[in-house]
């Protein structure tokens, strides 16, 4: 029986230095039987060079030969359908419920689409498999530090001769994994912190980490499913928003980090809202997009200063400015989901297995995924 | 009786976004009996804004004014000498030290400098006049969060679903007002900190911070003046940068900050020790100049990546990236200082005080701080 083999392609998105598997994912799935090949320098921006690879027992390859070779091409972005041939297998990070055009470019072209954003959040044995939650703890970190490095005063009480320097007050609206990592890492600088969610079950978890829980009367609960937030309704949202922006203003430092899967992320913190912040403000937005964020104004990859002296900073793609760290999490998780998946040498497709049923989203030249499958019947191409 | 009026320049260096005196220094000159007038838009960059200064009881003024009616000019860096008449003076951080030439060109038009880097350090009822350090503890401070945002790893130890982050080795060269403060904050981050200092007795500083003190067998003891370091011989630098380059290469981040009073600031990091730090490596050199730092090869406002991927940011001016934290701790010095110089309504110059005799460098058309003059003489204009 032939090993399977997997390759590790170098990512193209303009930013992206990350790299789905690292020497030492290499060496893992090496030690498991699997042949692992290495597009050149495909580690490099985050530090991993080719030597490091073929070292851990990868075989290095120009960019034809991969592709040719590959039987499951393990990735971060998008791979062009093009590239690929019926009967392979990608994984990756795709966000099949936000760009499910391209599952459906993929199963046209015969391409197994794994994405590890399908990873069932709640369940224990997935843990290990959870991109979702290793990239969202590098983006609330990093977020921290951006803000720190974009704001003018210092984020911890300091007293000196010169007198005392108050310490920041940040707020963090979105008690997720990066909303408790942001928190953390605040409150690691000194800063006294707030934090928001729409989940009550958020509570104990933000005022384990020594920050203060902010309740709003206007929205009760908004859990959802898979421990995310519902969409709240255009009332709630309106009533949420002005209660926020009421507050807001008391803050010196705000980071935002609110998704619902699949939809545009929700505006929590308004034009009018931003008006009440003091000049030299930060505000920064993770979950900016061309869609729209959580901070009106808001443009991924830009920081903008408002009249009065605001700067709202939206993020574009944190986890791949900390490509290291991120490489290393991104590489255990997707080894993680590998091993799981690989059955005496061959891909074992099951849709019964829990995980396979997230993660799994074209097989077979179909989307399999339900969820998937109803967004592009809603939408006709 | 006239009270004296003491005026708040533009500063015009680009990147200088400090402002000498903030609202609310103006408010204690004032209750003083001083008069303030402000230059339009003095504070914008540092977001104090002109109201501020009116609220406090400041006459807001053109810059031909400014300069007109100013008995005493507050600045931070060099006013040009055209703009000043005998009789006035000017108070701001001069460097005399390093730029002698522009105490003689004030002195030759018969104004009175006063440099706050000229404060006894070590004289306790000076501390609150001490520009250099409040300066510096903004550098230390915003050095680490320089280094974070440019490290491609986490800072702290991280334990989480997708495996275990070891925390950053920090190594901080110079332990003196910014190392200090730098050893805190990235404490703060979850690092693991080692510092180095030529004088023995920063030991115990560096220890309570929770840093590892590193001991060099090469230079025992380099104690100087003012609680600063003496320069070396040539054969102990040479011996401490080798003892050094062995060491440097286990750490992850390597910050710099030492300097020697009127000297070029030491080579500490060698490019020998560059060669030896792993891919991925941020050195930051606080020391960073024209005429060198403390690492080879860095240059001051840029980021120099090595042939085997080390980032070494050469900083500059780094207390002005922090402005409204800076100014405020610059108005405490300086409204501390000034207080200390009026009597009367009047500068009262007493060559007889301690802190005077630091901090007077022109006065009656001559260079009066004897190390001051002593430079000229040595070079002929």
């Amino acid at each position: 029986m032939n090993p399977l083999t997997v390759a590790v392609r170098r990512e193209h998105e303009p930013g992206e230095h990350r790299v789905a598997l690292t020497p030492d994912g290499v060496g893992r799935l090496v030690a498991s039987g699997l042949t692992v090949l290495v597009e050149s320098d495909a580690g490099a921006a985050a530090w991993f060079d080719n030597a490091a690879y073929a070292e851990a027992g990868a075989e290095l390859v120009a960019t034809a030969e991969l592709y040719d070779r590959a039987e499951v091409v393990l990735s971060i972005g998008l791979v062009p359908p093009e590239r690929l041939r019926t009967g392979q297998a990608v994984v990756g990070m795709f966000a099949p419920l936000r760009q499910p055009e391209y599952a459906a470019d993929l199963a046209a072209h015969g391409v197994t689409m794994i994405s590890l954003d399908g990873v069932p959040r709640t369940l224990s044995r997935a843990q290990a498999m959870d991109a979702l939650t290793s990239q969202a703890n590098i983006a609330g970190y990093k977020a921290v530090l951006v803000a720190a490095n974009a704001y003018q005063r210092f984020l911890p009480l300091l007293i000196t001769a010169a007198g005392t320097a108050r310490p920041a007050e940040v707020l963090i609206l979105g008690a997720g994994v990066a909303g408790l990592q942001a928190i953390g890492t605040a409150r690691r600088l000194g800063a006294v912190v707030h934090a928001y969610d729409v989940r009550p079950a958020a509570r104990g978890e933000v005022e384990s980490l020594g920050a203060t829980f902010v309740e709003l009367t206007s929205v009760a609960d908004a859990r959802g499913e898979g421990g995310y937030a519902r969409a709240l309704t255009d009332d709630e949202q309106l009533a949420q928003q002005r209660e926020l922006a009421e507050r807001i203003g008391r803050h010196d430092v705000v980071i935002t980090t609110a998704q619902v899967p699949g939809r545009r992320p929700p505006l929590l913190v308004t034009a009018d809202a931003l008006k009440a912040l003091k000049p030299g403000s930060v505000v920064v937005d993770l979950a900016a997009s061309p869609f729209g964020g959580n901070v009106a104004g808001s443009e991924p990859g830009r920081t903008v200063v408002t009249g009065n002296g605001v700067s709202v900073i939206g993020t574009d793609n944190l986890p791949a400015t900390m490509p290291t760290a991120a490489s290393t999490a991104y590489s255990r998780n997707i080894t993680a989901l590998l091993l799981h998946l690989v059955h005496e040498g061959a891909l074992a497709i099951d849709g019964g297995d829990e995980i396979q049923a997230g993660v799994l989203i074209t097989h077979g030249g179909a989307v399999v995924h339900p969820g998937v499958a109803r967004l592009l019947e809603r939408t006709p191409s």
